[in-house]
């Protein structure tokens, strides 16, 4: 789950960076063509036409207008008028590429539970080198528009997930995430890597993570982490919303105790 | 959504082969050996080694290992020791594969009350050619395991949420999933045409289909479309149980509510 060393070149645009950089092809191969053309697309968009997706991988477009063929007839793009969008098949494929299926299995009635109960949005996340991934979100009716999505990154470090996770990970992953720089992402995210070590051995304590408008501003969220039979985190899950209306320590025992029994379930 | 038809060749299994065969490769361009080796994973797969992903494949070892290089430079594989695995960015992409993603967004809340009002299991699927592709699914506390799985396929014919979807569209989808012949999947799946047509004219009318044991023997469904403002369907949610203890007629309005609200939400 964690590959810190990840080849991040073409890393595909999570959450944090609203207007991430094209993806540039080095890598001249086909196979490194196609999957040029497979990570241009971004959350939001819906159909890209031949020039931009030219514009966004560098390639020319009677590379694109080939390649495309080739991903359309399988099922990895699909048609609209002139422009292309992802298929449906890479949900399908994507969906197998969960290796925590069962993480995601066991934890969903959990998470409803923990919505329903609180009203607020439910978070599961894993680490993925310095950021976290969400595997699920279930927005609560009385939560903000959060800026996580399912399938969305962001840096670890400025999240509840992030924090109840590293808190719970061996020391050099700590190192690694502080090693690449902390990121401002609102104007109260925690970039000194002392106050963070700090507040890490304070989580590592009780159980839980707090985040305080650290990943967006109004709002705020408590987290808790998954852990293995060795005590090291394999994901986490929080329950975040707006920051004058959620009472952070008042939720933190439903969330923990969720934590401990999805723990507890999954070995 | 509908790409009837798409080539189904390299089509990925789905939950109702069990067994599925493995993914031939007939056409020799780089895209198709790349879409070959993404589908060459089933559910339940983790790590799968050279020599699978060959026999699987039909590829040789040598172009297995080149091409993979490649999608793993490029984090659509990941290595695990020398076996090979779906790399997390094949999630994230696969997330922005949903077109609908508003669709999923929207009834995420919606079908989370109705699996706290039902204690059973909640589906959103879409169609995709003959077969419905479940874009969402949240477990029951009270309900059987089910077949069905985020990202998975089951023959349209033979599920509540594909009746639903059937009676709903133009005549020519239903002339097209006939046509394609009318697999058994349980000992109760609809065969006949006529019946089909039956049924779906009665769909058509009430607005909730039943599914009773057609997908899986000891398991009741109940279905209602999600229209757009011509009245066609464009995706459909469903409740589904045990056989003896779920009572569909007893849960029909609660489940043509929500589609509704879900309908005119989206308009």
């Amino acid at each position: 789950m964690r590959t810190a060393e990840r080849n991040t070149k073409t890393r595909l645009s999570g959450t944090a960076s609203p207007e991430p950089p094209g993806v540039t092809v080095a890598d001249p191969s086909t196979a490194a063509r196609l999957t040029a053309l497979l990570a241009a697309f971004r959350p939001g968009d819906d159909a890209l036409g031949v020039s931009e997706l030219a514009r966004r991988t560098g390639l020319p477009k009677t590379s694109v207008h080939r390649l495309s063929r080739h991903l359309v007839d399988h099922g990895l793009l699909e048609r609209d008028g002139s422009a292309l969008r992802l298929g449906l098949k890479l949900f399908e494929i994507g969906q197998l590429a969960v290796r925590q299926r069962g993480l995601v299995d066991t934890a969903r009635p959990l998470l409803a539970d923990l919505r329903e109960a609180t009203h607020n949005t439910v978070h599961l996340a894993v680490l993925e080198g310095t950021e976290v991934v969400y595997l699920d979100v279930l927005r609560g009716p009385d939560a903000p528009r959060l800026p996580s999505r399912i399938g969305g990154r962001f840096p670890a470090h400025a999240t509840g997930v992030g924090k109840a996770i590293l808190a719970f990970s061996p020391e050099d992953f700590v190192d690694t995430v502080i090693g690449a720089g902390l990121p401002r992402v609102s104007r109260r995210t925690i970039t000194s890597p002392a106050l963070l070590r700090r507040q890490l051995a304070k989580v590592a304590d009780e159980g839980t993570a707090y985040e305080r408008e650290e990943s967006s501003i109004g709002t705020v969220c408590v987290a808790s982490p998954i852990v293995d039979a060795d005590g090291h985190a394999v994901a986490a899950i929080s329950v975040a919303g707006w920051v004058n209306r959620m009472r952070t320590e008042r939720l933190a025992p439903a969330v923990r105790t969720a934590a401990l029994a999805l723990s507890r379930t999954l070995r």
